[in-house]
């Protein structure tokens, strides 16, 4: 086993219209690595990637019907340099058509957080952690202790 | 806004029963970053987290309720350097309790993959991927063209 356990390559959205998929990620801002292909769109975050992939498609990969398949149990967050980023990340994407399931606020263990779900239900949380500082590229190495 | 767009900080699980999940990847060879805090586990991957998190309290924190979410329509996948690599990190997680969907066999695209579903439903992809070369650290950055 050569590369270490604990890594993801490949976050992949099932989605039921990819145009519309493709719409609402370039509306927020996200930039395709190249054009779609065979069914696929792909994005380049940092040292993972995030698919785009016909949800019909997504199920006969993993040998089952698409009702089978649900979203929300699995969530994405995108943390943010402070609490004005983590506003105006979040209003892109309202803007861009994503549907608020709950503004960013203050939250219990300090941090400042809101949830939305993009056109095919899937969950992303936006939010401002102060006990995690992010690296330069935005990656998070967490703290020790 | 201070960091690239495209960038996942944490990818959360729900999961129904925290001992089960953990036992889960802790035998799939995982390393929590700390001792559970508040019903929350944290692992550190490559420039991101995973994190377990109680299914109740993602509902909640997302403002819904639990029989509205699902799994299977988002998916993880880990690509590995070769198929032999692929088979041990998917018998690996069979034999810590995931549920095989599809062992991994050569797909169409040219790669070799099998899906697995983790003891909350959570979808896995392994595979091996020829046409992306992997960072020595695991990461992977799309080749241009």
């Amino acid at each position: 086993m050569a590369f270490p356990r604990q890594r993801v390559t490949l976050v992949t959205l099932g989605v039921a219209d990819m145009m519309r998929a493709r719409r609402f990620y370039e509306g927020w801002g996200w930039t395709p690595h190249q054009p779609e292909q065979e069914g696929v769109l792909f994005f380049q975050m940092n040292g993972a990637v995030l698919a785009l992939f016909g949800i019909s498609d997504l199920a006969a990969d993993q040998g089952r019907a698409d009702a089978q398949l649900g979203t929300g149990a699995m969530t994405l967050a995108q943390n943010c340099a402070d609490d004005a980023e983590t506003d105006a990340v979040f209003d892109a994407a309202i803007a861009a058509g994503a549907t608020p399931l709950k503004r960013p606020e203050k939250v219990f263990w300090g941090g400042y957080s809101g949830y939305f779900s993009d056109p095919d239900g899937h969950v992303w949380e936006i939010a401002t952690n102060p006990f995690w500082p992010l690296d330069s590229d935005g990656s998070l190495t967490l703290p020790s202790g």
